[in-house]
């Protein structure tokens, strides 16, 4: 089975949000197995979204659609699916009731154009509703059209529950396809392609393809084999990630949602050690990539961000000496930064993180960061030069100070 | 000028990251009054992406293409271009020698796979590499297609500096499209498309047209105005702005860049306050949105993210017997760490985050979330259910907390 991903809204196009349902959904297709060809966005204009289905069904056996199931004037998804496939508009009782009772749950009462999200195409399926947005699912001359609300819990919830069970009872039997991402810690791009150009030119003659991406402060490789069973494409991948893993050693931070921020947690836990953070330009990140973890609070104990130098001084316990000689950013104010956490909050291993994130210089070019560790087996720190603007200097500062942290751990 | 996105890359297609080029792109092209029809994503192959090339020239004026321009063995931009306008790639020896420059200056010998990228179309022309992959510009057919590179900070730079430009000079004079968001806070979308529909009504007649965006906590209205001038445009937007604000009060935040972060730290640098954070479950998220803003450390003192009870007690002082009462998730924690950290960080406003973003609950249901808010005119609280999944309930959190700081601070 292949599939295209069409999402539907002004708000995508415009660029005010970015397309994040598309990334989901093509995640949760290649877990599937299923063949994802294209991701398509168009606004909410029910001729052009008529002609984006339509084009998609002819190169693939299903699109998922998302956006424009809203109660608002401008959500026209439904109009568009009536339209290529020649179908009616009809009010599903049913879904007006449900509608109803939600609104009547929350003590209000229903707005009249909510009742807009209960009409679907005769002969579609709804998919029952997680907020007041029901989904459709319309089959039209052998292919299927998926419709998911756009608001991304809601669509997530439908897509697991409902249209990846639905495309997998479609696809029967055929080719397995199977991936794996392993993440890389600490290397630039072309290094990884470099090291690994040998085993690329003998995976070239077979099974499998290997592709890199960066972005985060971290490099993917990710393999994917083809096979007539799930297993072998598994031992086809399986020999790929050893000889990666001989050949890259500790770069390698871990496979698939082995995320840097999972990996030091993990670690944090077979050792039984608690975290703390000392966070300055990153104001926050930090904290809030780690906590992104379930279950974090078990080895996270906080982040003191101290984004003024006051604050570095009086909470965090920094040296007059230090910020006078050295100035807040410096590897010494990192060091003393990651020894300062530890103390305040009480963590068997402090993390530190202080430099510029810029646009404005303070003190030391845009880019200039420092990040510390300091444990029971000693403290450890590192001076940075980081390219790129505010955000991505803060997004790979938080991926080296994770980076530096599972280096000291493994250690 | 008509403008279509494609976005290469098998990382996008299969969900490993979000497509956050696109947005950049479309925002831009919005800015410089450029329509764009839509958004295309296709993975590293190509003939996908000469194809999906092809026919964004036959929709579109211009195709801005990016990623695919690297040095590895997938990136097969170059050769899709060549393809599409049937010319020869060719080696470009100044590419050769700017790049053999700037790994000398980072004293390193240029991986041999660098060499693919100073390869480009004939008749081409080369856009000033900043990171080490040059960009593109190739005429066809009186269109124009445009590659640049997939890292983001290089993409935007080539964006602003070359393409920018020069889709404005070509498009010449036409109808001025002027559009502007207005952002509101507290407000669910159909409560944001009921108390506009009379305007809404008014609008559909007119050279207006208005849509509706919800996410990440806020509902954004987009107001778009076409004219033959600009002008005339933004005296229509400016009309239409003064009903929708005198129609919502003080539920709008601000328009357009006037994110809630941007606005409070306006209102905090007018009072000439300080604010401090005191964090649990968003750990950390709301000190990093509010220091996204440069330079927010005119008046933002740190954050305290107290993961743990034993933190809260021990750094924010919240007392023993509220956490004995209460627990960590209630509203009289939550006063208690917005008044702590306001003490801790010596700062003139407090504001705090406590709740559940599961998916385990922990003494209290998902969703259940407190925010507080301490200051000199006194202190204030709410107490939400939100709905979603971890990262959800996280983001709408720390959008609340925000607002509660604004309304305060506007009173």
């Amino acid at each position: 089975v292949r599939a295209e991903v069409l999402a539907v809204g002004t708000e995508l196009l415009l660029g005010d949000i970015a397309n994040t349902n598309a990334q989901h959904i093509a995640t949760s297709l290649a877990r599937a197995g299923v063949d994802c060809l294209r991701h398509v966005c168009v606004g909410d204009n029910e001729e052009r979204i008529a002609r984006a289905i339509e084009e998609g069904l002819e190169r693939a056996d299903a699109v998922i659609v998302t956006g424009g199931l809203g109660p608002t004037q401008d959500d026209v998804t439904r109009e568009a699916i009536a339209r290529v496939t020649g179908r009616a508009l009809i009010t599903d009782e049913a879904v007006v009731r449900a509608l109803e009772t939600r609104f009547a749950q929350f003590g209000r009462t229903m707005p009249p154009s909510n009742l807009r999200q209960a009409q679907r195409p005769e002969g579609s399926v709804a998919i029952d509703a997680v907020g007041t947005a029901p989904g459709l699912i319309v089959e039209h001359g052998g292919r299927v059209i998926y419709a998911l609300p756009g608001v991304p819990w809601e669509m997530k919830d439908m897509l697991a529950s409902t249209v990846i069970p639905d495309l997998q009872r479609r696809s029967g039997r055929g080719a397995s396809i199977v991936s794996r991402v392993l993440r890389i810690g600490g290397m630039a791009e072309s290094g990884v392609a470099d090291a690994l150009s040998s085993l690329w030119d003998r995976l070239g003659q077979g099974h499998l393809t290997m592709a890199f991406l960066a972005g985060g402060g971290e490099i993917r490789v990710r393999l994917t084999a083809k096979s007539s069973t799930a297993d072998e494409a598994s031992s086809f991948l399986d020999e790929a990630e050893r000889e990666v893993r001989s050949t890259l050693g500790d770069a390698v931070v871990g496979r698939d949602e082995q995320t840097l921020e999972v990996v030091v947690g993990e670690l944090l836990s077979e050792r039984g050690w608690t975290l703390g953070a000392a966070e300055s330009l990153t104001g926050g990140l930090l904290g809030a990539r780690i906590t992104s973890v379930p279950g974090s609070s078990e080895y996270f104990r906080g982040s003191l961000v101290a984004y003024t130098t006051d604050v570095k001084h009086n909470v965090l316990g920094v040296a007059s000496s230090t910020l006078e000689k050295s100035g807040a950013v410096s590897e010494a104010a990192a060091r003393e930064m990651a020894a300062g956490t530890r103390r305040v909050l009480e963590a068997d291993v402090g993390v530190a993180t202080t430099g510029v994130a810029g646009p404005a210089e303070h003190g030391a070019p845009v880019g200039s960061v420092f990040i510390a560790v300091d444990g029971p087996a000693g403290a450890d720190a590192r001076g940075l030069k980081l390219p790129g603007d505010r955000s991505t200097v803060r997004e790979l500062t938080v991926s080296a100070a994770l980076n530096l942290v599972r280096l000291y751990l493994l250690e």
